[in-house]
């Protein structure tokens, strides 16, 4: 008989849907050690959140979080809501001993996430860097762990979309400091940052620069950095909402002295890979479709060929922390992952108002 | 409140987890008319029913299908078991009264389909031809139908697969004709049949090849067609398990007078599309990313560049059929297109047989 | 002292323009053995004629074929005119003891192309199959003949154009059985069947079927071919200038058992290559880039990288002719090779004509 | 009777064959104003230089570059030697009175190019930035001249090669500063900056690193740079000789308001388009394959589909720079856009030096 985790989940919007699917999800393809109860939806519109419990089967609704984050009948808070209310709500449920899981970016300073990080010490907790993930992004991971690419020269990111650029769409939490803490440094580039810290190791230092296109904005709407890594490697970063044509370009490309690995979240499915230790006439960047075998994830969703897509990238994260939740291990990414990337994005801020190299701790 | 829908799914395989997986998800992606009871699920290996009940909420198991297809508390049934068994079960479960739904294609011999879709007359019933389903390939429909193509010359259709020459692969049900009564002609060339159908029209007449290159096997390994539709267009297809490197290239193109479309499976996410009545120096093939508001499935799934996959077929199939059920609405592809596409298949093996040309009736 | 070399060229359209070229360029990236004079230049348009010559340096200019191919200053004929003319100036030219080269196809029957290939007998000859000479393609069967795909399967040509559907472009000879003595079977499929020769070996029977879309043409404006390879493998062939958006797809792919390369003359500096003998979770095609320092004429033209285009297959098949023609060794494609494409034309016509199969002696 | 133009060439490596080549080649594609004479040809090597005249038709050749730019019967003076020769060879030229061409980057230092500017003023030049005469960099800049991006959000671009991380590759002039004035900023970052300013306009201000991987070298073997344009756009740009798997690729990418434009040399033939007006669900990256009728160079070169490649550029330059010639206008890129370069470059290599930003005048 299995454990019963019961669940509130903190959020009703595009990311309370994705994070509704993973709760539902992540016992069809994961072997979960728990029974998940998920035992109450919360929210700030109550019409929304009957319906949206109705279609994802949330017992309860409720709109009002401190109530909820303290609920002696929750195991577990899950916390998809916007960026400047994470470290209130995740400090409020740690301190109520509940186990946190908190929508990226971690906080809106990395005061604030420090002091998350410091809440949950002790207490199993997770950060939704979810395209670790992404079944390529995991065989990027251990490819580079084999020695694969061997000393790494370039590492390349951009999450580039352009929806900065549409003049009809209506503002929203996103494009304000207010909701949001920043723009697309803390959107976009967290997700980058996550992803290069994971790979490449940690960064030395930035240098970055700023912009905000649309006039009466007060976040940044392009960001971009240059880097360097510890490993001696340089690093590049481009975020932005003005790449006309880009849906959801996140992407990274790293060069090393014996190969080059390379993805696009717009063709998740496939991980690039040069091998420059096979002969010089056969040598070309290939496209790995992932789903073989021995691939990551590949005994969780379908075969080969029949491929996977944004909402598994949830699921999986789940389906792993769930995994080192009952086994008592340390899951990655967490609070202490996601603080470290707050570190990162204050030293591109400062570097941006400064114009000059800022060292990362 | 909503009616109950009682389900049973007969088979415990790829396909099973695949239809258990779309009942699950059906709700949490579109506003069903039926609140779903699964039921029960049917299979011959007693452990693994166990098993694969627990995980997909599968309230009852059954080893006894004849059993199963009858009982008073199940309104539907889904058949997801190998070829050879669809006719019997499907029409003891229409005989039964009961709503059927069957794996493709719909039969081993169009006597069998024949019989079958006579057994169904007047009841609701569906193919899993879920391929139509890809929001890409539904785009394509649509596009077609707004008549962007013109006049239609060339419809190439390919569903190419290479696990025929793995060697260390076991033979299963899929490789005799005792299992599957036939090759890649019913297991890859109906999808591509299916489609052209739906797309282009109706066939007239049908050359073949087909060959099987492992020694001992009693079904076709490659299928090779060429066709010509009603509309005048000419047609190729191809199916093989022989063509190393393709993992899943379930692929067509579509070449007319004011455009050209086309699809790859390994690439479901986009649909190609060439305007030929653009200014000739703007012209280019694009690969649309399908997600954008208009596409379709755009509301029931994700964001645009937050990529649906192979699941979302099967999610959208019964989505759409539970909708057209509740509305009193044929469904289409039922039992009659699958005999459709079993008459066309018919001739393909007269054809080959022959080594002349075909008529389709 | 190198010896000369006397050239005539008959044809001043755009294949006469890139013999031309041809002529001009062998010798900055072949170390020829002769020293070439650009003799004369025959054609039926006097005045077009001496802008060509002047543009190209051709010495003279004639619009007397017959006295051109007996000159005695002439010792090398080069034929690049309409393919009804093929045969009477080529058996002409080998009457006066010329070297032969002619464009493709040799002509435009194999009576004809059978008549030629006598007539040539023991005289150094060539027939442009320039494609052979795309260095990609030369590479695909320098790996072919290293054993990198073992036993073929599967081989599958195209070579799709599009103009047959543009009502403003007015007739040509490329569109009358009177210029060209068939449609595309003639033009663009001797190409893939040249190739499929060369690198998958001999054809054993084919069945055919062709098809002319445009009222009051007397040719084929498609042909499609499925066929049996000698070696076991199945064939498929489509030419067509009916394919919308296809502006010059001469296209392969071979599917064997050590695995798969694929070639498109749109992207012709690259080969595919997808090789299934590497660990399964490393596999996916890769397209070469060709030009690597052992890669074919890696020596002869520019970097890697710095790519070359389609006028270079006419001037390597040029530097090889050249190159064989003073060692004295035979070339190929020579007339043997043209003769042996027609064979199979005849063979596909009347299996288009029959309605069945036709086996190729 | 067309006037005689005398050429000399001083180089006789890499770019003194693309030279070669070009003005073998000009007057087959371009109807030239001049009767080209390839007159002399000089360089230090004795031996190489006959072999190389004997092949290119050099009628002489000459060890005494000084000599050969003040011979009377040299009309214009092509210059093809590592950088740091450019400079007084061009200036003692121009100080001749001759015309005066000169390989990229102009110079080792905005101080030369000065002087260089100066010392041509009056007479005509050219500096060899060929990229911008790729048929599909040409149709780009057509483009935005007619105003398809609208404003401009960002410009990114990058020229990474690979074989500074090739061990057996013996050190060559391109890797001291003795030779080359510098490393990837000079060879490489010139190019891009010429066509991001032709492209683009000017640029505001600039921040760089530099980096050198390789022990013991005095030159850049890596350079990034953000920058800020005069048009509000924002640039990125990196050269680097150290990304493993690419061969060339010499690639920009403009994202504006209405459209998005990219480009990469290992695929030259093509220019990829992004039309943000057309209807949201019809939107998709076109990679239009250069060559239609209306395409810059389409009536040069070949046909639609009957690609040109890397040498073309050189060509298609020199005949734009003789038609200009003939006409008595003047010709872009010239010294003077060499070096604006030049400014740009100084701009990056104080900003790398300092760690900040940088203005350009």
């Amino acid at each position: 008989m299995k454990q019963k985790l019961r669940v509130a989940l903190i959020g009703q919007g595009f990311m309370g849907r994705a994070h509704s699917n993973a709760w539902r999800q992540a016992g069809h393809f994961f072997d979960l050690p728990y029974e998940i109860e998920t035992q109450v939806l919360c929210g700030r519109n109550a019409e929304g959140l009957a319906k949206m419990a109705s279609t994802w089967g949330w017992h309860e609704t409720s709109t009002d979080w401190p109530a909820v984050v303290s609920r002696p009948d929750v195991d577990l808070v899950d916390i998809a809501v916007p960026n400047v209310l994470h470290a209130e709500m995740a400090i409020a449920a740690a301190a109520a001993g509940k186990i946190v899981l908190c929508e990226k970016p971690l906080a809106v300073s990395s005061e604030e996430s420090a002091r998350m990080e410091a809440a949950v010490r002790g207490r199993p907790n997770m950060v939704w860097f979810n395209y670790r993930r992404v079944p390529a992004v995991s065989l990027a991971k251990r490819m580079i762990d084999e020695g694969r690419l061997g000393r790494v020269f370039h590492y390349r990111a951009q999450y580039l979309q352009e929806w900065g650029n549409d003049p009809t769409r209506p503002p929203n939490w996103k494009t304000s400091r207010a909701g949001a803490g920043s723009g697309v440094v803390g959107d976009l580039m967290t997700h980058s940052l996550d992803l290069a810290l994971w790979l490449n190791g940690p960064l030395r230092e930035v240098m970055a620069m700023q912009h905000t296109f649309a006039a009466g904005r007060d976040i940044d709407d392009a960001t971009l950095v240059m880097a360097r890594f510890a490993n001696g490697s340089l690093g590049s970063f481009e975020a932005t909402r003005y790449a006309t044509g880009c849906r959801n370009r996140n992407a990274f490309e790293i060069h090393g002295e014996r190969g080059a690995l390379g993805f696009d979240l717009e063709d998740l499915t496939r991980l690039r890979w040069f091998d420059a230790t096979e002969p010089r006439d056969l040598q070309a960047e290939k496209k790995i479709l992932v789903g073989a075998a021995t691939h990551p994830y590949a005994g969780n969703f379908w075969k080969l060929g029949h491929v996977s897509g944004y909402e598994h990238t949830f699921i999986a994260a789940l389906g792993d922390f769930l995994g080192a939740l009952s086994r008592g291990e340390r899951f990655e990414p967490g609070f202490a992952e996601g603080h470290r990337v707050q570190l990162a994005v204050r030293a591109i801020q400062e570097s941006a108002n400064l114009g000059g190299w800022v060292s990362i701790e």
